[in-house]
């Protein structure tokens, strides 16, 4: 069995729901960050990055969401959550998945974890107030550019939506306006209305 | 015939170093950053994100590394550069590919890019004293827990091993100290060794 070692508000509900959607045989732990569990010894034993998500799988541990997201799509071929025998489509996906993870996610991070990056807390406060621009820019792109819809890459739905999804719950928080991004927002709600992502988003926030 | 469009000291010397060793049918096409070409009508118009690299193929264009690090094994699998069949083995290479896509590279952009993520100019400088630090911490992970050796993942080259040494190109000038990093210092200098490797160096800083 699986093991998805996840903390709610987090990146690893991309992963959570794509597991789900797979049916994939899986058991979700939360990882108490309030109580800094992802920095205990047990855990950086586990994950020595310190985060969030981590897979547990019989053959060792993967982390970072796009490598997570291309392993359950390819060992559940069955659910089709990607196009996994068109070399070009399938990187189309991964582009799409790294794209958020290097810059969207990285550009949101900076309103929280500004620490990463410089000590100095006038420069930390800097970065925050950036952060409505830089995240903005980036889901202009994807409104713009990069979300083919309905899904992200069209008709077909595929491990971009549940990552895309994750990524935009935290829009209003970066002070980002929505009513530029009709189309983000449509697949936003068109998401959370799924069973399966309904049933995740509860069970994590529960 | 693939175009891969590049810049010399960027991460595209990745993606090139992939396609000579597949042997593929491409050419490399630079795009001038000091005359800000990347940001001119044509590229973007090819690239919307104004970066490189972008490799152009008949059925689109892709952008962002580790896609484009896939995608030329994906579609050169008789040059075996990563474990296709294997979606385990698969993962741990897409899970290092993406950590330095999302991490390592960026805070190294901290550098050069702080422009991205502030605006003040003593912000900015207050992340490019942390580089060092911060770069300095994600290949000390690196070279104590991702590095497998001879390869990144052990005995079998893969795409991995050309993103690290791109990367691993910039530690002097992010002001890390190699003398800590023995397995990464050593990784390089195997790899700058490659014939594959000096023609594609050679070639991008004529």
């Amino acid at each position: 069995m699986l093991r998805l070692y996840y903390a709610p508000h987090t990146c690893a509900l991309a992963s959570h729901i794509a597991l789900e959607q797979a049916g994939a045989d899986y058991e979700a732990v939360r990882v108490d960050f309030g109580r800094n569990e992802q920095r205990a010894p047990e855990y950086l034993a586990l994950n020595p990055k310190g985060r969030v998500p981590a897979l547990v799988t019989e053959r060792g541990v993967l982390t970072e969401t796009p490598a997570i997201l291309a392993f359950v799509c390819q060992s559940h071929p069955e659910a089709k959550l990607a196009p996994l025998d068109e070399p070009f489509a399938f990187a189309q996906v991964q582009s799409f998945n790294s794209y958020l993870c290097s810059t969207v996610h990285v550009a949101h991070a900076h309103r929280m974890r500004g620490y990463r990056w410089a000590d100095d807390p006038a420069a930390i406060a800097a970065m925050q107030r950036k952060v409505p621009q830089s995240v903005g820019e980036c889901f202009a792109l994807i409104e713009r550019e990069l979300l083919a819809g309905p899904w992200v890459m069209g008709d077909a739905y595929t491990i971009c939506d549940p990552y895309l999804f994750t990524l935009s719950q935290w829009l209003e928080a970066d002070g980002v306006d929505l009513a530029k991004l009709p189309r983000v927002s449509e697949h936003r709600a068109r998401m959370a209305e799924q069973p399966v992502v309904r049933r995740v988003v509860a069970q994590e926030l529960a």
